[in-house]
């Protein structure tokens, strides 16, 4: 008999490829281990969650874990951590609730994620001190307001959770200006906090290009954010609980801290196993998801994926592409080899009333270490036809290569229509369009959606004009 | 000297070729006669004129007639109809405000639109029954309506105006269930009009396909508008003024009737020079929007395109197609030989709360008409992540090609986040994609704006497996 398919993780891909391996092959035996309580949730919710438009953790769960096990016939084994790999054997080693044991494998699957970047910051341990990496740390951040925090499992607070003797906190630190940090920022806001956002770098949400970034920029401001741009943090102050941030010279007082500078994927296990990353970090795999060790995949938020629009290996950790990969390499060991797919790096974010997206290269400098000779243009487009009541302003950046006349990629930001717009972008990109095709897409038009010439046309006729 | 270009017809294609062939050769003579009053204006926006979210048909106009004379440098002349076409002598006679004469031209543009279908209905020349075919008809609507027509260029009412003696109407027949039909739908029950829509097929929204047009109606009915599907209109009854729709052996009483059957293309002119039409009706172009005739283009509503999911002509009067066609043609003109573009049917449109969206083949019979074994599938979605508060359902009807794999089209219909997320199936279809491959898109996802996986991704991943 087939030894079984033991997943490590129980996220999105972990789930993903448990349930298409049993749907495909139901006689194959799958186990996964997830070290933690939770399973399949969306991560993505916490920040809705802290400011409350999502009323539990719960409901943040896409599949109740009694469904994995009921339904789907998956031996999904929670507060089950894997200690180690043994290709040769092909074992796991365990830690469970009753202790070690052994486990092996005919086919293994890595899917042990990313966690927050904590960065070695004096006072990081101090109470008050956040980051925002899974669902009890949601809850202990809305502890930490003096909120409830319906859905949790964990009695009380995390390690540095408890806030509150002092009643309910007034401000806020946000280290980090990335998608994490500016979803915060409106969860705190929401509960009327001065919330301030240090980013080290000339811009926030790096991904999306400084033109998509000055203008959120300006909506924070508007929000009332206070915006501490190209400012490096140097640590946090307190005895016990954090009081300020420390920036140079200087502190600023704040009651809480949210550190959001990024993620790093869980490769531990992995290396010290033999199984080989790639140039960004995470685990290398092949089209359909396979590591350099025979019987050894990986996916999710841990592996990289091949860049359409550079050719190369990336590490864009997001739910599309767990969910994708790991149910690819569910359908491969079903019997039918499924590539894992490429990405083009699409992501979207709201930004209190904005919404910015991106897709492909948006960097010129970044698009030149690709190999490409780019050209960029940034428009301002209207959202609906000019004479149609309630439009506002898109601004597309678009990048294009000079040598071949092709899409490299592009960021927009605007109060409505950018999250599906970039789509567009997204598609043109994986058939490698060129800028001209994609400004003679035969994309829709009524009043109350588009002008005539959608903002994506628009951007490309301007920036085919630039490229001849 | 070059002797001039010639442009028949002053609204978007028009408007598009003369401008863009001023702007690549300025010392071009170019001569725009249009036979109305208004220029270059969004004729989409006229129920929404009547509706009253549009506050003048002033604001409906893209571009001032003031400044295609005065910045652009075009001759153009309103109220001058073109009334024959010497494609030997290369001259075109026109009837103008001061009497007749004769115009010699370099190159011809044919751009003389479409109108809409008059049917044969008794009636039809009754007070009170009216087409909505250009701006001044938009203003008749309004005044029978009992409300004011801002911006409207001539005094009273058109021919079949005068409504209001016996006070405002309270009853309101559409006859057609098409684009038009369904937006004064909207527009009339804004006004607090018992509304009645008459179409004699099975379902409104034809070019949408059965499954989008069956959510629509169902959401028309829940506005409360009268829907009489498969119903056949005989005439109007009335004796100055219209009082009644005959409907067989019934007669539906009603104050007013707005005819919308859809529209001809306004090929006579041009057929009479010898310039033909293709198997659409609509005048045959090739690539370059070149007629038949040496020097003598065709464009918009008058012209036919290519269809990039058939490879066949195709005739749909949109206003985007039009632009492009106008605009490539200029290029062409001005020393740049520039394709018009394929069209893949986009369209959308809104149905009260719902936008409706369309692209490519949406109907098995006409996928197999056009020479493909189609496979359909139609979805619900969710319109964002399952947790996230004021999501609603997206139905996504999508087919592929059994044979070859091909992703064929699509319809969706929603309360939100459709009208863009059409484009992404547009682009698709363009770049002639696998249903496989359309599933493997790397598209957008935040918990705001859609599902991890998105409706289209889910829609081509059902129907992918249903290819296999």
């Amino acid at each position: 008999m087939t030894e079984p398919l033991v997943v490590i993780g129980g996220d999105a891909a972990g789930m993903s490829a448990a349930s298409k391996t049993k749907r495909d092959d139901p006689d194959r035996e799958v186990i996964v281990f997830e070290k933690g309580e939770w399973v399949s949730y969306g991560a993505c919710g916490l920040p809705y969650y802290v400011k409350g438009d999502i009323e539990s953790l719960e409901d943040l769960v896409s599949v109740p874990a009694e469904s994995f096990v009921e339904e789907r016939g998956i031996d999904l084994r929670t507060n089950h951590e894997v200690t180690s790999i043994d290709t040769e054997a092909r074992t796991v080693t365990v830690a469970g609730p009753d202790g070690e044991f052994e486990q092996s494998y005919g086919d293994l699957l890595v899917a042990t994620g990313a966690r927050a970047v904590e960065p070695p910051f004096e006072g990081m341990g101090l109470d008050g001190v956040f980051t925002l990496h899974d669902m009890e740390m949601a809850a202990s951040v809305r502890r930490a307001l003096g909120l409830d925090a319906p859905g949790s499992r964990q009695e009380g607070d995390g390690p540095r959770g408890d806030a509150s003797a002092d009643g309910a906190p007034e401000s806020v630190a946000i280290v980090g200006g990335g998608y994490i940090g500016i979803e915060m920022a409106e969860a705190f806001r929401e509960h009327d906090l001065d919330v301030h956002v240090f980013e080290m770098l000339p811009h926030t949400l790096q991904p999306f290009g400084a033109e998509a970034a000055a203008t959120v920029e300006e909506h924070l401001v508007e929000q009332g954010v206070d915006l501490h741009l190209d400012t490096a943090v140097d640590g946090f102050v307190g005895d016990e609980r954090v009081e300020a941030v420390a920036v140079g010279d200087e502190e600023v007082p704040v009651d809480l801290v949210l550190v959001g500078v990024g993620v790093r994927p869980n490769v531990e296990l992995a290396e010290a196993a033999g199984i080989e990353t790639g140039p960004t970090g995470a685990i290398a795999t092949d089209q359909y998801g396979r590591t350099n060790v025979d019987h050894v995949y990986a996916a999710g938020d841990v592996a990289e994926a091949t860049n359409a629009v550079t050719g190369e290996p990336d590490h864009v950790p997001l739910a599309l592409t767990a969910n994708r990969a790991g149910r690819a390499i569910g359908a491969t060991l079903g019997g039918e080899p499924t590539p894992v797919g490429e990405i083009v790096g699409t992501a979207v974010v709201k930004a209190f009333d904005l919404e910015v997206a991106r897709a492909g290269l948006v960097d010129e400098a970044e698009a030149r270490e690709a190999g490409f000779d780019p050209v960029s243009i940034t428009i301002e487009a209207e959202s609906r036809a000019h004479y149609y009541p309630g439009g506002s302003s898109i601004q597309v950046t678009m990048l294009g290569d000079r040598g071949t006349g092709r899409l490299l990629g592009a960021s927009m930001v605007g109060r409505e229509g950018v999250a599906k717009r970039i789509d567009t972008v997204a598609t043109a990109l994986h058939t490698e369009l060129s800028v001209e095709r994609v400004s003679m897409l035969d994309l829709s038009y009524a009043p109350p959606f588009s002008p005539v010439w959608d903002p994506v046309l628009t951007a490309a006729k301007v920036l085919a004009g630039k490229l001849e």
